[in-house]
């Protein structure tokens, strides 16, 4: 967060955030966070957005970073020096809110926890890559373990683009219009109600003629009527949530 | 599958995955799949990924392929008619398995629907961007609606990528060591125990012993028992699974 002043007590608040990628496979993540609404959040200043790769940090002239594990397990793993001196060398520049590791072991990663990671400053995410990493580096370098989900993924590198994808489109100002942020689903444990646009009938298949009525008021208890009976069918669990959250 | 003759009665199976995705921002995919092991699967002959822009399906001159909802709701939706093109378009050239859509209030992507989904040959993956798609895409066009997780993204770019990388790592032979692959999280509901590379001690932090020990039957009893442990602690929901399916 930074503050400066406009005016005579005209203070501005801005909110940026800025994330540090610990990956042995940078190329993959070259595209997937350069255009559209996050290429655009870093080109205005709301995301600083740095890819490292582990390999820099070795003292091993082949640049090795990775060795067979300890008691015949089948894969490689990553090894704990090259990640600590990376870790070490950013924690030198400046303090870090988090050191998160992408884990498909670690808490699920939800909306929630876009939002709170969207209030911090600076934050690391280290991604696993072949069999995983040491695990000396989860006990002793890591403060978070985050999943995006019950599934096995090549690498970490996914996830932490995920991460950054859903903290960064929260951060005031980076979605153009904010009440599209805030209508989204999850936002208040419903699902969205269906959206249509032009034209109003294709190929025999017509649009609510609520929608098209004009009526705000009653198209407003329409949506919300949808997105009820959609949560109450489609996601029993959030629907309990949202009860919950009202009482 | 295909199948081929390796000499008198002796036939190998091979099987490979193609994988259509849809999207209005292509070039967030071009790199996340492209290298690691995603990348050799391609080159290897056991993916084949081809990433369509909606815009080429687009009769506007202008090559714009959202608009305005109806009802008044905030952000741009995807229209249904330069889907349906491509969709149709690539239905001409060969039969598909399943239209996905990435949508967080699909059914939630997990290890199983990963395996299920590594049985099939013919895929398309149609990622949402700006507010959505149209909702009658959905009720004609989409045969299933897949969640990466309950967070909310700019598009389905990514998600996309996370299916991909979660299916072909599946295919025999994409990853180098079969075992490897089969020791992984969540293929039997357990955690994965701790894992350890060399050096034995970094900075005072060992190894466990037994790791050392060099007695296969009581490493993998402490592995089995870390698993055990892990999984009862981490994931009390995994573990009720894991008992449940050994019944």
């Amino acid at each position: 967060m930074s503050t400066f002043a406009l005016g005579n007590n005209i203070w501005i608040q801005t909110k940026y955030v800025r994330i540090d990628i610990l990956t042995v496979v940078p190329e993959l993540l070259e595209s997937p966070l350069k255009h559209s609404i996050i290429g655009r959040a870093q080109q205005a200043g709301y995301l600083e957005l740095e890819v490292h790769n582990i390999r820099d940090y070795s003292t091993n002239k082949w640049r090795r970073v990775d060795d067979y594990p300890f008691g015949g397990e089948a894969g490689m793993i990553l090894q704990i020096e090259p990640i600590d001196r990376a870790i070490s060398d950013l924690k030198s520049q400046r303090a870090y809110d988090e050191v998160i590791y992408t884990s498909p072991d670690g808490e699920t990663f939800s909306q929630g926890i876009a939002n709170e990671l969207s209030l911090r400053e600076n934050l690391i995410i280290l991604c696993g890559h072949y069999k995983g990493i040491d695990h000396r580096i989860r006990e002793h370098l890591i403060t978070r373990e985050i999943s995006v989900g019950d599934y096995v993924l090549t690498g970490g590198e996914l996830p932490a683009a995920i991460m950054t994808d859903a903290i960064v489109r929260l951060l005031p100002g980076v979605i153009g219009d904010a009440e599209s942020a805030l209508s989204d689903t999850f936002q208040d444990d419903l699902l969205a109600p269906p959206i249509y646009t032009r034209p109003a009938e294709y190929k025999g298949w017509c649009v609510p003629e609520i929608l098209l009525s004009g009526h705000a008021a009653k198209i407003e208890e329409w949506k919300m009527n949808q997105a009820t009976e959609r949560t109450k069918r489609l996601r029993p669990d959030l629907w309990e949530r949202h009860k919950n959250a009202g009482k």
